[in-house]
């Protein structure tokens, strides 16, 4: 089962700066080969189920490890089965329509 | 690594009624032996993370299953190492701090 | 337009501990005279779109005043126009369909 | 008070193809003059606490006027008072990290 996530990490008790544990989260998805794109509050992810939330689990882990006493993390989980389609196609689907108004 | 959830399923492309599907994955949850407490706006779950996250991974499969084509869920993870907190203890810790106030 | 919504607070740069702020935010709902309920993982909250944000945004300027500098929130909101349906009403309609399989 | 959000809406009882409804939502941002960003699974959105929620609003209100008899959106909603920061800053906040670690 493929799915698409967006995931936001929050970690709690490190203060207000928070992008360094973000930059280790880049990281996980990066090492585990996910497609995935971050944007200004979280980061789109997508892969086999298996594969996705085995780096979400990392992302908790590793936060702890550099510090983290307490994690919060709001996340989207996206899975069909009528069609197959990437994170890319879903946004050039809206801008088609928007362009196609103009 | 223990966690607690908060999760929301929903079914898309099967009307407006969910509450089937709903009902579904609090059998999932009940099966898998995980504490959990429904509200009017999702579901906590706590346990361990990979008990967890394998109820909610069969909680998709199980609504394609059951004939929905796509699935949007939303989920908030909290996970802690700086002590063991249940979800009985967060309400109680607000509560007593209401009551004190009158 | 009559709303339900779903808002878990999260204010950052004030340590683990958030009890104190989420019995703020109580207390907000409670004075603004809005239906509410507390899980472990958020409350919800029902009632006019303009009464119920009005008070959401109550929760963000006194998280603020009582010292977060830095305040991130995720918030559930569904609308329907097909029927009206309560916060109690959601739950009882999953509970009966749970106790009629026994 | 400034606001930043990340919203994703859902249309219920419309079918699986939601990009109709995603694109109007784009619209309205675009018409009330908020600077926003779409990405795969949602739209970043800053400005004015109540204007950024009036346009909420009107997703909602336009959604059912096109036919959507239920709607089940999920946000994060970020306000701080420490610092301006824009959803430019902190996406390169992460990237130059990440690119320092070559």
């Amino acid at each position: 089962m493929k799915v698409m996530i967006d995931l936001c990490v929050v970690p709690l008790g490190v203060g207000v700066s928070v992008s360094e544990y973000v930059t280790a989260c880049q990281r996980i998805f990066q090492e585990a080969g996910l497609s995935h794109q971050m944007h200004a509050y979280g980061t789109n992810v997508e892969g086999g189920w298996d594969e996705v939330f085995a780096a979400v689990k990392r992302c908790h882990e590793v936060l702890h490890e550099m510090g983290a006493p307490r994690i919060t993390s709001s996340m989207r989980i996206g899975t069909r089965t009528d069609r197959d389609q990437s994170m890319a196609d879903k946004v050039s689907s809206v801008e088609e329509k928007l362009s196609g108004e103009a």
